[in-house]
């Protein structure tokens, strides 16, 4: 760790909508604690950031990393019917091991596509906290709840001993509780979720109206006429993350803005499985915190948040027939401090400021797709990808610089550990 | 030129859904000449494509080549405030010089994004198509005609002298009439622009009913129920390129799929500038030949075809509810050979094929983005980027390989160029 000095930076701090020019960052340990102009500081580490844009690490509020080995294994199916016939019977014979090289390959995804931090719901959850350390990526983490099955008990003590043996235990890792859905859940599971969240007071995580079914099968469930009475009622006063939220009329959502709830937006996902499109206009307005999420790469293909900034962005401009709507800064803040406000941790990450954790992004904006420059924010969501990402900082640590990651893995085995696992676990293409 | 061989490719052709494993293609001159497997030749230049993917280059059939330095001046404008704002002061300051450096950068852009051809409407045409002779990139190029200004007759003018000039001068330039929409011409220009497109036998190219405003200003104008009776009255037996064509009811993409009409879906255009989605499945489900745009940089921001492929096939099976829509291969043929068709060059591109034209793209998809692989369809149309192309072949021209352009020209010097542009002609962040 040390100190390193980032010299000379474009800086797009998000505390406030400008570009400060020509500044420097001084990082010592995990913490940003300086930031000015001309900073003489002898480092070990100096990053001549001159002509670069520096800004936070992306923050991805809703994903389920290990399923990286699941990818394109959607197209042609009806969501249901490739749950049935591709994920779970997938799933059944995953291994914590096949876990940890799939949770590694999504983390270098991260790493390489400017991702700092990452909020998982999923199980396995042992092996990709330790992937997470492994890789140094920043991670909210849970073991997923549900009682469908009957196996409802299982989970909520594997979550609750998860939660004992991890919580406050290590600088990067944070936990949730994750309930999969209102759907999947029974009340009284739903309601022992909240106790443990209270306990150890933690954010609940938890999918909630993706499609037209669920809302259907919660209505139906919960003797509601509505899913969202069934917030109103159990988790009013907690902090509550909910996923997706595409099958929300304007009523509704101004009734959800009541509770105390963060959305995860996850725009390509959604279309991916035909769900629709989320009327994020319509919750910005009733000043709901949206953030964005990639879900996992089942659906949403990959873990790329510059492409879940495009397509927000896009979506509502097109569907709500306004160009005006969702102007680019706003979108960078979904991607930023609304995602380190999601999770709970907007007082250490989302912003470059003095204090906070040393969560950043370096980025190459003097490409053929990125130049000349008329509007720098729309510049960020509309032609920068992922692969402008020079160097990505989590916690003071540097995890690549000049598109080299600086982690001690080697990317090429962990892609064919996860060739190696897919073959095994499914009939797939002969690529 | 000379002769190329291509060696132990993984082949997409385009001809049929599959893909072939571990085949060699030579070329000589222009042409693909041999497809087989082991091919024994003595060449000047060897590529092994071990592990790639070779496929057709990519075909954009709408684009305004020169407004790359326009991209990101949008945001925050309602699109008529912006065209009179922003858009027309800038053009009105526009150089020949400026437009040959502007189309530089997007012929760039494309090479680096494995755009092999493109079909553009706009005008300072002679610009543009040096530009695009200097680049090696395939053109189908026009001068548009409008007389909404009252100069029509300067312009259809300068259409003919430009379609006189160079009707089959050059093996990859070929021309169409571009008429820039009903609502922009009168019906003696539009009748006039189809004489000439009758008399020299060239495609029609022209805006279609991008947004609601356009279709009613047409039913007005022309005195119709339907903007679609002006296409069936005027154009019927014409080959007609039609770009957008987002207001188009069920019942009248019927009625417009008994003319002889190609489209080009420019999705991402269509969404930032509010417009809408066009209904592209029906569509298809009527047999009319569609094909991808990305529109000028102003609108689309950048020129890349992998991202029109992954908004095309998901807005339609997020906005269709309906996961079941616009599967991979439809959406690879959107932007190959029925690119090719549009633009009447099915003849000679779109797919990989003996005694067709080399216009080749090579893909490296061993990247933690692009691995595992369970459907390489899939995988290319949501997976891979622009940045994955590793090599452009154009009419038998390397254009790039291992990403290093090879072609005659200092990017940096285009760029910053182009910056000088639009630091002359347009107020714009100080960056």
């Amino acid at each position: 760790m040390g100190k390193i000095l980032i010299k000379n930076a474009n800086l797009i701090s998000m505390k406030e909508e400008k570009i400060i020019y020509g500044i420097d960052i001084l990082i010592e340990n995990s913490l940003i604690i300086k930031i000015d102009k001309n900073i003489e500081e002898s480092t070990e580490i100096i990053i001549d950031a001159t002509g670069k844009i520096v800004m936070p690490g992306l923050i991805n509020t809703h994903a389920h990393i290990p399923m990286s080995i699941f990818r394109e294994t959607v197209d042609g199916y009806k969501t249901q019917e490739w749950l049935e016939k591709k994920i779970w019977p997938m799933e059944a014979k995953l291994t914590e091991e096949d876990a940890y090289y799939a949770s590694m390959l999504s983390f270098i995804e991260m790493i390489k596509n400017g991702t700092t931090t990452v909020n998982d719901m999923y199980y396995l959850q042992n092996a990709t906290l330790k992937s997470a350390m492994n890789s140094g990526v920043r991670l909210q983490i849970t073991r997923t709840i549900m009682d469908i099955d009957g196996d409802g008990e299982k989970r909520i003590n594997e979550l609750e001993e998860f939660i004992k043996d991890n919580k406050d235990q290590y600088e990067n890792i944070t936990l949730n509780v994750g309930i999969h859905g209102l759907y999947t859940c029974s009340e009284k599971y739903v309601q022992r979720g909240i106790e443990i969240a209270k306990y150890y007071n933690l954010p609940i995580n938890m999918h909630f109206v993706e499609n037209s079914k669920e809302s259907e099968d919660i209505k139906r469930m919960y003797n509601v006429n509505s899913p969202v009475e069934v917030i109103e009622k159990y988790f009013k006063n907690r902090h509550l993350i909910l996923a997706h939220c595409v099958k929300l009329s304007e009523k509704e959502i101004e009734y959800l803005s009541k509770c105390n709830v963060f959305i995860s937006h996850c725009p390509i996902s959604n279309l991916r499985l035909g769900c629709g499109v989320a009327n994020v206009t319509k919750m910005m307005e009733k000043n709901i915190c949206v953030s964005l999420g990639t879900d996992g790469q089942g659906s949403g293909s990959n873990l790329d948040m510059f492409e879940a900034m495009k397509f927000s962005a896009l979506m509502q401009k097109g569907i709500q027939e306004n160009p005006i709507k969702m102007q680019s800064y706003e979108v960078l803040k979904m991607a930023t401090i609304n995602g380190a406000k999601t999770l709970g941790l907007d007082n250490i990450i989302g912003t470059i400021e003095e204090g906070k954790l040393a969560d950043i992004i370096i980025i190459d904006i003097d490409t053929s797709n990125t130049r000349p420059i008329n509007d720098i924010f729309s510049q960020i969501v509309y032609n920068v990808k992922g692969s402008n990402v020079e160097t990505t900082i989590v916690n003071g640590n540097i995890l690549m610089e000049n598109r080299k990651l600086k982690i001690n893995i080697n990317e090429k085995d962990i892609i064919n550990n996860c060739e190696e696992i897919i073959n095994r676990i499914n009939c797939k293409d002969n690529f």
